[in-house]
């Protein structure tokens, strides 16, 4: 049985509806932030980057979104959330995926995160300034012409949207207002009316 | 016949490796930066992004290193650049990947880049005095637990040796001591011996 490491609110959402979307056994560990556990040496053992979310399998754990969501979808073939048998449409699958976490969640880690790339207060507050342009400019691109719609690869759901989905619910957070997108606004409503996503969500916040 | 736009000493230089590692008869398009062609409606036609790489395909256009590089290995199964048949070890190949794209290359931008996620000249110039601890801090990670050598993932080589050859090219760049890491400068070196490592990089010279 697989293991979630995870700490609500984290882009560990996206692996959390995944595993709920392909039907998978697991359990989850929470990973408390507050209490920077994920820099304990009882996580760092799990993860040396510190980071969740992880995921511990029966070979090996696992870390880095993209490479979990193509792993479930891959381990569960018969979920079909990836189009496994087809290496360009996998690939497109992966691209946006991989989009959202070096692009995406990278502008978005600006506003709270800023220590990792600078050492002073006046540039953290610099870069929160910018978050809503940056993570803006991300959401015109994905608006215009990643997400096909209704799901972000067109009539068939696949990983892409719950990683979509988790970050784009930090878009008011990061101070982009959701009415200049519908189609990732649409997306959303959608998501959340998803039983396996509100499960993950009650899980995390239980 | 597949076709790679490029600036030379940009990241396209992994897919351009991996191209050559799996014998794909391609071609090559040089996008300059200096003119800042990657801006130009001609351009952002192939990639919105205004990004390099990118790589046209028969059946469309691909964009992120990691996505290009698992659809080389995926379109070449035998050039056998990764565990196509293994979904734990094919997560792996692809978890390493996603931490070049999203943290390293991400702590390396930082230097010339600033301007993606703040807006003050201060602000880029503590960026730049942060990249090497940043960027080093990414490279012990590598080092200690993540190169299993010779080869990333241990005896058998994989697209992840290219991506890394190629952000570990700008060690010296970045302020980061490559004697530090004896693993990493050993890769490059076994690397840039190769001889569809050297037909890249002298394509993307000439």
């Amino acid at each position: 049985m697989m293991k979630l490491y995870y700490t609500a609110d984290t882009c560990a959402l996206a692996s959390h509806i995944a595993l709920n979307d392909a039907g998978a056994a697991y359990s989850t560990v929470r990973i408390s932030f507050a209490d920077e556990e994920q820099r304990k040496p009882e996580y760092l053992a799990v993860n040396p980057k510190g980071r969740v979310p992880a995921l511990v399998t029966d070979q090996g754990i696992l870390t880095e979104t993209p490479a979990m969501l193509a792993f479930i979808a891959q381990s569960f073939p018969e979920a079909r959330l990836a189009p496994l048998d087809d290496p360009f449409r996998f690939a497109q699958v992966q691209a946006f995926n991989s989009y959202l976490c070096a692009t995406l969640h990278v502008a978005h880690a600006h506003r709270m995160r800023g220590h990792r790339w600078a050492n002073n207060p006046a540039s953290f507050a610099d870069m929160q300034r910018k978050v809503p342009e940056s993570v803006a400019a991300c959401y015109r691109l994905i608006e215009d012409g990643m997400l096909a719609g209704p799901w972000v690869m067109g009539e068939t759901y696949t990983i892409c949207d719950p990683y979509l989905f988790t970050l784009a619910k930090w878009m008011e957070g990061d101070g982009v207002d959701p009415s200049r997108f519908p189609g990732v606004s649409g997306h959303r409503r959608r998501m959340s009316e998803r039983p396996q996503v509100q499960d993950a969500i009650a899980q995390e916040l239980a």
